[in-house]
């Protein structure tokens, strides 16, 4: 894909790929305040949990950018007005960890920058955010060559929603899994389900796969069944919003439905996330916060209800197993998950 | 609802309610030639197993009214043409038997006439045709009373696709049950999947639940699992397209994904149809003929490929309960089967 998904721009703002638009439009903003990249958060303008939060980093840089303040170190001032700046883009969408997590960093970032009065919070933020986004693609590498080796020679994948380079800083989870296990020519094809309501899977999965030289092939998500009772699948891998400290996995919507359709039909049933998607704070996924949006996204009859949750939770008890950048958690329990998270690192290590 | 889904005019061409438009657009079209008929059921300007069984008849005997032969009886010709059509006709589509049972019926009632010598061959159409239309309203009927009585007070029902006045000659099949435990009190909600890629769910049973007063609330059909897991529906009702003499279940692709998380959570799953709907001929599902569609109803990237069939084969073994107009075949299998089918009236009764 020679098209880049976000990127900064000359004056230090963030330039995203409108990825509503696609496959159909290729168009860029320029974004230079907090609102605007919530907007194009909310808007999935940009989306995917790992980008979400790379994007939120990146947002408040560039609104940081864009104040001018003239000093050369962070002030209380600076601060204030971070925090409030940060808290708004934390409640941008609720369910991917990772958006909180990177606005945290931003903010212990600046107070780090306010306590060692060496640079200015434009320029410690932006470096913050850069930091996030390095780590991300480095942190998809890492899955996508763990992920790799559960990929058999030959293997038909299914996949679920978008986990590619349109949904994190680098190759992706689930699709830096594919992608990785493609160079070594072990996959012969991907089936990609659309992804209702907004077809992240036919729009944008299939697009990218495409792009990349991967043979893919789109069904309805409802067809998913029907193709492992044929015996057409040979392992399912798909991403994650969150993961709770005893592997439930909250993910795009139809991810759990799936999962149990795979354990029916004894087909592997893998996640691929980092780390930084992990939160130990919940016990359980019954604690994950699930996004509901908009009844228009779903069109109908007028008079009839929509109920259009986001995502939703699959049990840690029907995943065969975590693909994360620090291995490959098996059978997800309290136990294997801690496993990844030496006390002394947690919640995420520098 | 005070449309007519089907009629006849007054030259004695059918009258079609073209459902490719449903909800936005009520538009009719005036079908006197079976090449009409065909491009009708093919495009699912007319769709629902029973629906296109009736729509068959009706097509043929309209092209008979139009062929103004002048003569008062059947004759070998009229026999010949009507051969040579009845195939083209059957043919339309594959997966639904009461397609090509209609077409039998007016094959047989055609040579009943030649034999009896007492009428020409349009009036001997149209008479069987309104017969088969006339049966199915009656077996719809019967089913919403059968299926009435697994509906709990209180229940919140989850169907897929449309099975309903828009799908039959009368009230439908699983929403006429639902229609039937509705006039009972029943009904607290039914859920309606989506049912991509052509949205039998959102745009038709939305619309036909909804004008009939009953509570709609439509869900992606990658939510239903979800649905269940959090205990919100009581029991699946859905249509069937072809049911083998073993009791699986051909229906809208989804279906079998549908029995297989219902079965996960404990949900009762039933299937509706009339007895026309039975083809007994085959053992089991496997030799279901399973429609293909085109691509272009699954919108995706360039160059990425498409999987699109329209129906999927649910085993008996899922099955709680085939809902028909002969009664509940409980458990199916070959033997509760053949319970509503003594051999003196296989395969169809008059």
């Amino acid at each position: 894909m020679k098209l880049r998904v976000i990127d900064w721009t000359a004056s230090g703002a963030a330039r995203l790929l409108d990825q509503t638009l696609l496959p159909q439009e290729v168009k860029y903003l320029q974004i230079s305040s907090v609102d605007g990249m919530i907007e194009a958060i909310k808007s999935l303008r940009v989306r995917g949990a790992p980008l979400i939060g790379i994007a939120a980093a990146m947002g408040l840089a560039a609104a940081a950018a864009g104040r001018e303040t003239g000093r050369s170190r962070v002030t209380q001032a600076d601060l204030e007005w971070l925090s409030e700046e940060a808290e708004k883009m934390r409640r941008a969408r609720p369910t991917a960890v990772n958006l909180s997590r990177a606005v945290d960093r931003m903010l212990e970032c600046a107070q780090a920058a306010f306590v060692s009065g060496r640079s200015d919070l434009a320029k410690a933020l932006r470096h913050e955010a850069q930091t996030i986004w390095d780590e991300d693609q480095a942190m998809c590498r890492k899955i996508g060559f763990v992920g790799s080796e559960i990929i058999q020679r030959g293997a038909t994948v299914l996949t679920h929603c978008n986990t590619g380079r349109l949904a994190t800083g680098g190759i992706g989870t689930a699709l830096g899994v594919i992608y990785t296990a493609h160079e070594q020519g072990k996959i012969k094809k991907v089936f990609a389900d659309e992804t209702r309501p907004l077809n992240q899977g036919s729009r944008l999965t299939a697009w990218e796969l495409t792009e990349a030289g991967v043979q893919c092939t789109v069904i309805t998500d409802s067809m998913a069944a029907a193709l492992m009772a044929a015996g057409s699948i040979d392992v399912v891998v798909v991403g994650a919003d969150r993961i709770a400290a005893n592997g439930d996995v909250a993910n795009k919507i139809g991810t759990y439905g799936l999962a149990v359709v795979a354990k029916h039909h004894g087909v592997p049933f893998y996640a691929a996330a980092p780390t930084s998607t992990f939160d130990l704070t919940l016990e359980t996924g019954r604690e994950i916060p699930i996004e509901e949006r908009a009844a228009e996204e779903v069109p109908t009859a007028e008079g009839a209800g929509v109920f259009n949750p986001a995502f939703d939770v699959t049990p840690a008890n029907l995943i065969t197993g975590i693909i994360t950048d620090r291995g490959l958690v098996e059978s997800p329990s309290e136990a294997s998950v801690s496993k990844i998270f030496p006390t002394d690192s947690y919640p995420l290590p520098a």
